[in-house]
């Protein structure tokens, strides 16, 4: 029995002081029950994905249910750090497969600037190792910074790069109406910004953000009937490594991201030459890169030509974040997994507008969760 | 395929600053692998019951699974307030029955001690509506205050019934070595205790505690290899319902219980008057009371007679919470649901000692997060 994908919504993402944290995932939860033409009497549980430390509201899943209208079905939710998204996925999925519900809503959701920047980084900074390494005043910049300066060294990635793929995510970004950033931006620009945490520099990292988004999965029969175009989950898979970089044998890769591709593509019965469309996990640009390095776009070390070369455009060996990336379309932690997905679905239904990637037939998520101590990979099928 | 419970461990609950999150989940998993008589490279994958808010350490799976020895196998965590432990239960049980995992640990854990009581009752109060309710001042105590009055005055509940929770809680706590509190108490000292929120007393209320609790499930063929005597989840439900008490019928129940409840006897196949032992949520002794009658061991209004006629000790029509429940073991949040789930195994398995339940055939727990917007039912059989 596959599980399929039946509808999708996105908020627009941004600084949304407009809106309650139940009010925005009712932005996206309304897009994708019109979008699946359903109604909440339809929607067997839900599941929340979310970092739960950003919000005043403790327990987030009790006043989204009600104000989604879904009690008295189940509801909970889940966290990977900035992979809760895609863990709430997999667990809808299980939940569907294990025969316990036909239909479950995934509201990936967060809202983070009710909180300063400072209080941001400070919360962000703890979900690495606490006791022995952000307790010493490292911080998420800081981390990809090292990975960075790791994998420059080793295969002579530059700066230029680095800023290439954002100038890529910015691109497209300004072709996507629910994105944070919509403006492009040239090579010069990126270069010259100010530095965060040196080599990186602002446009070399992601931005805070508030957003949600929602897709509807059921079981193989009823998504036949509910949707003329259901987007089938054919490989689901996560991995999860040491979050200490002390621990880990290598800091220029994320080693959960390459046992879980590898877990992936072997349960799809595909290989990373197969994926037309990819949404990959690009908080800061090294991240980009050592994503398509680790799922397997290229060798290990590659990842600068491969952007270099333009092979990550739309019209190049696999389209990767044609959506804006974390980037340009910002990231707003739990809710990021499943705006990866919506945009997955939305290219291999052929719906993705001027942004369309042409003939897309399986598609990627790869949602990395803090450094890297997690990592999920789900590919999908039209 | 059914899915079976093939080892278990639980810390000692109480005030732990002994030790860290990942040295206390250890303290429970270790006791569960030696119990399965299994190494970590047995465990396919971690699921991680607990509310993040109170651990400096943010997305604890992390450190937890690096700590445990469980990389590169997925992890993550999964949150419904105080029923995240039985929630993680449910992912767990649903990776397992979906063919994603066949060994699968579940840790419920929470380190609440490292802040202080004002510091908790505020945090608690959050997981309340904080727009419309707990934001004007209301917090855990108060809640449960209202549904005391409220199941006084429709049904003659007395102080005396709720006091008689308590001491039945001690008794059994008492003969409990991983419990919080282990002496017994008197009516006398429980009726004579300050109020905390009238009508509760200090005894009324269960205490924030440190701890953790593992349960190891595996699918039946490999449960059956694995153990000689496994605990089977026969039913397994949840349910949710308005977090806002102004948009519930009734404050004198729990609609997300009894809707549970219903669903997880129908799965099991038994009723109300099948089940020999069970754990039910006593974060106050009115919770319990509610509980008897909301899983149908009792009719409505029935609860106080019931406790009082000694219904729920040992010997009595359904032995329930003996092993001194949250209110003497203590109330670790996110271990809780986890904890029950073990001294339902233990007392299936015949193996609970002087808290043993004669010939116990068929167990159950009820998890209820929050203040009622999610509720667990489990019930297993051996």
């Amino acid at each position: 029995m596959k599980v399929g994908i039946v509808g999708i919504g996105h908020s627009k993402f941004g600084k949304r002081d407009d809106c309650t944290v139940q009010e925005l995932a009712f932005e996206s939860f309304k897009e994708a029950l019109l979008d699946a033409q359903l109604t909440q009497k339809d929607i067997n549980a839900t599941v929340i994905g979310s970092s739960p430390e950003y919000h005043k509201q403790r327990s987030i899943p009790g006043v989204i249910a009600e104000y989604l209208g879904v009690n008295a079905q189940p509801t909970y939710l889940t966290e990977a750090a900035c992979g809760s998204g895609s863990a709430a996925i997999r667990t809808a999925y299980s939940l569907i497969k294990s025969g316990l519900h036909d239909i479950v809503a995934v509201v990936g959701i967060q809202k983070m600037l009710e909180l300063s920047t400072p209080e941001i980084l400070a919360l962000m900074g703890r979900v690495g190792d606490v006791q022995w390494e952000s307790g010493f005043g490292i911080t998420f910049p800081g981390y990809y910074a090292l990975f960075a300066r790791r994998h420059m060294h080793m295969y002579g990635t530059t700066e230029e790069q680095l800023a290439m793929v954002a100038v890529k995510a910015h691109k497209y970004g300004a072709m996507n109406p629910k994105a944070m950033f919509q403006k492009e931006i040239t090579l010069e620009k990126a270069l010259s910004a100010r530095p965060v945490a040196s080599p990186l520099k602002l446009f070399d990292c992601c931005a805070n953000s508030d957003g949600s988004a929602t897709v509807i999965l059921a079981k193989e029969d009823l998504a036949k009937k509910i949707s003329d175009t259901p987007v089938w989950i054919e490989g689901i898979a996560s991995a999860s490594a040491p979050i200490s970089v002390i621990r880990r044998e290598y800091v220029d890769r994320v080693p959960s991201a390459i046992v879980a591709a590898k877990e992936a593509y072997k349960m799809a019965g595909v290989g990373p030459d197969d994926v037309d469309v990819a949404d990959v996990h690009d908080c800061f640009t090294i991240a980009e890169i050592m994503a398509y390095e680790n799922l397997g776009f290229c060798d290990i070390g590659e990842g600068g030509k491969l952007i270099e070369e333009e092979q990550t455009y739309i019209g190049g060996k696999v389209a990767v974040n044609v959506d804006g990336g974390l980037k340009a379309k910002g990231h707003p932690v739990g809710a990021t997994g499943v705006s990866m997905t919506t945009e997955i679905v939305k290219q291999l239904r052929g719906e993705a507008g001027k942004r369309q990637v042409d003939g897309a037939e399986v598609g990627l998520t790869h949602n990395v969760g803090g450094i890297g101590q997690y990592c999920f990979v789900q590919i999908f099928k039209r």
